[in-house]
């Protein structure tokens, strides 16, 4: 993890992404609308865009919706919210979470993907040919794949968006190795399985981790209580909630945490290096306005194995419909699963489509289906 | 794909393997047999180095055999078959098959991966710590991740060889899209919905397909045949085998195959830029002795949306679980959910261990697990 602060990483993304926005426009005549494409892609991530650059790669010419700062975060989905990530494989020196999405973005465009920077608001997957929309396009598709994500929840108190990326994250898994952490105290706030599993990883690197919990008992499973309060190394702040961050000296990292017990009032002090937000995931599915199956945390249901959501013909990939692993590489591979399910969907329903060049709509494609 | 052949594709390799190998046993002390470690990989691909560097990172200290030839192929995976990459997300102007296994490689080692150059011959899942050993090192560990992958099945006929990567593939989907398929005359042999499903697939860069059947009718469900049948471009060469492949001029990649045709011994020209085998694969489970569950054509069962084997503690990655997507950015995502989950179950077995240190074998697990 470097030092870097989100607003940078931010206005560094906007810029990128006026300029390729603007260049389309240039370039392109004016839209007819709806547009007709074969597959639709909506998300930017390592799902998105690995589901692009097979769809890309099969002549699909996938139409790609990759959002304007969606979610709250730029295009190119979480990753843009890290720094350095050292786990994707094939990157040994690590790589700017940032550039790993510049270079997806360049693979996808490099095979002909068409990418709007445009949120999509609407999407009508009650009949075929599908229709997805943004408040200036509209596209319809034989068949879509949604990657739309998830945010990491976190917390809002002073310094919490001070010390993000300096001390403050949301993924252990991610950033828990990195040196700032090492040997150090840190701290989780969380209660559930995920807060438990966490802190207990936490214990690889830091010399002892505080769980802060706002109640007096843990909703995690009794297993992974029962590891946690095993630990030696782990000690749990009860009934209490961080109220503020603060830095080591003047410009340094995260230094500690003001927290305060809800039953006395009392804001005590927490020396820690590390602060570790586990308290859920937001997936992106508002968008979809009950068209798919979602689980009762709004993930998106998927076959088991499969990218194959309840309507036929739309796949999700990526953290939209992963709650367990939620990795960049795990993202990745869905999307390739989207893409490739994608592709046999489309042979197998034959749709005479037009392969994504723009044109008038084709009739429903259940006149056509076979199935 | 570039054209080099596979024999210097294995040179090179075998040489790094050499050298790696050599260093290994320069800078490290005598082995104690057995050695013990929390988590042992079998495999060297993608599927494998992800697996340890995740393992890695989370200080598991992860012992990975990526074997010496196994499976008739070098360390690395069947990447090393194959020349640039250019759906591996993250790398825009494609990369070497070799190179992006050499990084993954890097990797690996730079979180403190293990790595031994000898092939698995034996293991016992029978009970805990599962054994893993090959002629010359023997492992006991917590957990196990098998992720030896599998070989796209190749025919043998003279120029078989030859003309591998020079226009003769395993994988339409990895290589149809290269420059020296479109618009030229290719063949597909084989008679199964993969067979089908890539005939279909490469209409699209191709100007004329021809499925080699050696039967007089196909295996492949009746919609894939129908759709085969249906597409213009595709024109099936029944009851015939490809004797023999050979060269565009006298140095140059495939030009076209000799066909006979079984019933009436004829022998025909058939001229086409490419060959692509859809025969099948064959996953690398014989050295699994029948210790985990497999399906009918001997890939490892896994629980679906997941890497869990018939062995709790043990699970599977890649290729070698994996019979429908096949790809190198799939079996890193499935690499990295294998470590994860292992790294979640060692954490609910709560195992002492070692953390890979070398040390006398710890009692059996059972004594100590708690579920």
């Amino acid at each position: 993890m470097r030092f870097c602060c989100k607003l940078f990483t931010l206005l560094k993304r906007s810029k990128t992404l006026t300029t390729s926005a603007t260049a389309a426009m240039e370039s392109d005549p004016p839209r007819p609308s709806p547009l007709r494409t074969r597959l639709c892609i909506i998300g930017s991530g390592p799902a998105a865009h690995t589901a692009a650059i097979y769809a890309a790669r099969a002549e699909l010419k996938p139409i790609l919706f990759e959002g304007w700062m969606a979610n709250d975060i730029a295009a190119g989905g979480q990753l843009t919210t890290t720094t350095d990530v050292e786990n994707f494989p094939g990157f040994p020196d690590g790589i700017l979470g940032l550039d790993l999405m510049d270079r997806c973005r360049a693979q996808s465009l490099r095979f002909g993907t068409k990418i709007f920077s445009e949120t999509v608001t609407k999407v009508d997957f009650t009949r075929t040919p599908f229709k997805v929309s943004s408040d200036s396009t509209s596209v319809e598709a034989d068949a879509v794949v949604v990657a739309t994500g998830a945010v990491a929840r976190r917390l809002t108190f002073p310094g919490s968006k001070e010390y993000w990326n300096r001390g403050i994250s949301a993924c252990a898994v991610c950033d828990g190795a990195a040196p700032i952490f090492r040997q150090k105290h840190l701290a989780v706030v969380g209660g559930g399985d995920s807060a438990m599993e966490e802190a207990n990883f936490l214990t690889k690197y830091g010399s002892k981790v505080f769980i802060v919990h706002r109640r007096d008992a843990f909703r995690a499973s009794k297993i992974m209580q029962g590891r946690v309060m095993a630990n030696p190394k782990i000690e749990v702040v009860w009934d209490s909630v961080v109220v503020e961050a603060y830095g080591e000296g003047e410009r340094g990292p995260l230094g500690g945490l003001k927290v305060k017990n809800l039953k006395s009032g009392e804001v005590s002090d927490l020396k820690v290096s590390g602060l570790f937000f586990a308290i859920g995931h937001e997936p992106a599915t508002k968008f979809l306005d009950g068209q798919l199956e979602l689980d009762s945390d709004g993930y998106v249901l998927t076959k088991p194995g499969t990218t194959q959501t309840s309507v036929r013909g739309v796949f999700a990939a990526g953290d939209v419909q992963d709650k367990k692993f939620r990795q960049a590489i795990t993202a990745a591979g869905t999307g390739c699963m989207a893409a490739l399910e994608a592709e046999h969907y489309l042979q197998e329903i034959g749709a005479p489509g037009d392969s994504g060049r723009d044109a008038p709509a084709t009739p429903s494609l259940n006149a056509t289906a076979i199935l």
